[in-house]
């Protein structure tokens, strides 16, 4: 019998926080009270555990129980809803982490590529990558398959769908993948360095494995998925199942939850196999902290059993002027995914996105892998 | 062009609201500032629209933006992201409410059987429909039919898995079905009236689809299956393609969400299909208050083009004793869930049933089918 421990942030008074650590323990566990328990196996073995309640600041408690793996039966699914399933009904209580025993950790691949097969695929060591974004949506095909010419001409080493690209009348996802992707093998004949496509796939679990066949037949070789948008069940299956490339993980939707944003973007997006996850960085237009994403880049890329490492991708308002700053702070096992800061170059795109391109390289020979802030 | 009018609570001080909201209608739409727009289709038809910002109370504004329905490509993951993928990430944002336009929701088909469907279906009229758990995890098979036959024979209209039970080792879901079922049909024989028994279903898209098919093959008539805890694409498509029996929707990991209640698991959960839902009634041990599930109860049942009414299930926390407070509240178009408060009976669990069973009938009487609290 092994055990999850779950790290829970309670806000509660001081008086009722160990009522309510033990209402958790059960609400996660049971859903009784415990005087309906008369079964000595479900007493012993499933009762969930209050492990430790320690105050924190402002009526905060750190309140950790441990549930029983048993109760997993070792499906992401159901250990999402062990973690949280009523208890997000509960306002005064956040998911802060997991700690996952060894016997339910095995069961998860992680990354197939990670860190190192992504830089593999790029062709890239010794400095952070770059990501750029084919937006806005409502363009036309052409113009994305141009714009995506461009960043690859001007050295972008992945160039991602805009996440609100889905399959739309104005850019249908079947003619915008083969586009791009033909855009990318033009610019690499003309430049001799192949960039990476990454379109973005979005919709029911039977569309997501109709686009990533279509995108495999184009030759794509990396795609951008949301977990918390398709469902992470069903994103987990997806990569499992279909996706034989590296999987670029968009956090959209994932905010919508009461969940630690370390926990759900640097842990479990890894933990279901995401190569490579895109966050909100601290100074841009979200309101992440600085301390949130340096944990963010901890838990994706920290040691973790045979967990491949994920490739944290700062994103979200990041300009160009900022790279040398944003380097420093990540890293080198790091993707600069910078957006409107070249869009608004209009007619000087080109230009602008090899000044990027150029102060990523500079910015990479002063900084370590981790980056110091985070070393 | 039709548009989708979205509504947000934005916390934000006077002065700013107005940029803030206008940074929202950007981001939920082409995620670049207006100044990178040049194609005038885009600015026209795509760029997201400041309908209204109003002042509510503590700092909180009602801000409505109005979204493109192009945008979403018909598609239900696609709409998602467009009404929260990004500014889910920012904490001062919570979706409140969206308004459909006919072309969109003409794509859904909302529930197939609804409260009609669900009480022809139960042979039940003019009373609130009734509903008891299988629980805790942990018992073995043979236990949770023992359970089963006892709330059937009490006579119990919906008897449900407790969301907590998986395929886990001590009560695998195969094995439990039939045997549930079964427990249910020697009861109709002795009782001459026929319980419905709903199993949980959880995991990935392709687990989902293969309980499915067990539970049909083992004459199951309904199921309980979590949207938010499977993802709402993979529910919607599961109810589509795979279920033709009405389907009860568990709110586990839908609170996990800056998204209204009553928008959640009123109105989402029923434009995707759920023909029933549960949700946290006040006055248990959840939070929600006697406002809110008023609000849930009017999102389920209002009259909204060809989309049937949704069971709207009031649980969490309801003892024998409320009985007639909670009828009296959600009217006879509701199911109470009852779980804790009957198994606390132990021994006397048929005669504690049969008595939840007998007020419901009794306090039937005195309402209306929405009940006075909600006409």
């Amino acid at each position: 019998m092994s055990w999850l421990s779950v790290l829970y942030r309670v806000r509660a008074p001081d008086a009722k926080v160990q009522a309510i650590a033990h209402a958790l323990a059960l609400e996660q566990s049971v859903e009784l009270p415990i005087e309906a328990i008369h079964d000595p196996f479900v007493a012993q073995d499933i009762v969930g555990r209050v492990e430790s309640v320690r105050k924190q600041d402002d009526g905060v408690h750190a309140v950790t129980i441990r549930l029983a793996t048993e109760t997993t039966g070792l499906d992401l699914a159901q250990t999402l809803n062990m973690l949280f399933g009523n208890s997000s009904l509960h306002e005064h209580v956040e998911l802060a982490d997991v700690s996952l025993p060894p016997d339910l950790l095995a069961r998860f691949p992680g990354p197939r590529f990670g860190i190192d097969g992504v830089r593999r695929l790029c062709g890239v060591a010794g400095r952070p990558l770059t990501c750029a974004a084919l937006k806005p949506q409502g363009l036309p095909v052409e113009r994305l398959a141009e714009l995506c010419y461009t960043f690859a001409q001007a050295g972008i080493d992945v160039i991602k769908d805009d996440h609100g690209l889905a399959d739309q009348r104005y850019s249908p996802f079947a003619a915008r993948v083969v586009a791009c992707q033909q855009a990318i093998e033009r610019a690499a004949r003309a430049t001799g360095r192949r960039a990476i496509y990454a379109p973005s796939l979005v919709g029911a679990p039977s569309a997501l494995s109709s686009q990533a066949r279509i995108a495999r037949e184009a030759g794509v070789r990396m795609m951008l998925v949301a977990p918390a948008l398709v469902g992470m069940p069903a994103f987990a299956e997806l990569v499992e199942s279909t996706l034989d490339v590296p999987v670029l993980a968009h956090p959209a939707f994932a905010g919508a939850a009461r969940m630690s944003p370390p926990l759900v973007i640097g842990k479990l997006f890894r933990l279901i196999g995401a190569d490579a996850v895109i966050f909100p960085s601290f100074g841009g237009r979200f309101s992440y902290s600085q301390h949130t994403c340096g944990e963010i880049v901890r838990e994706s890329r920290a040691p973790w059993a045979h967990v491949k490492a994920t490739l944290p991708v700062p994103a979200g308002g990041i300009t160009v002027e900022r790279v040398p700053e944003v380097v420093r702070f990540y890293g080198n096992d790091s993707m600069l995914l910078v957006g409107g800061s070249l869009l608004a170059a209009g007619e000087r795109l080109l230009e602008r996105t090899r000044e990027f391109v150029d102060l990523v390289a500079k910015s990479a020979e002063r900084v370590s892998v981790t980056g110091p802030a985070l070393a």
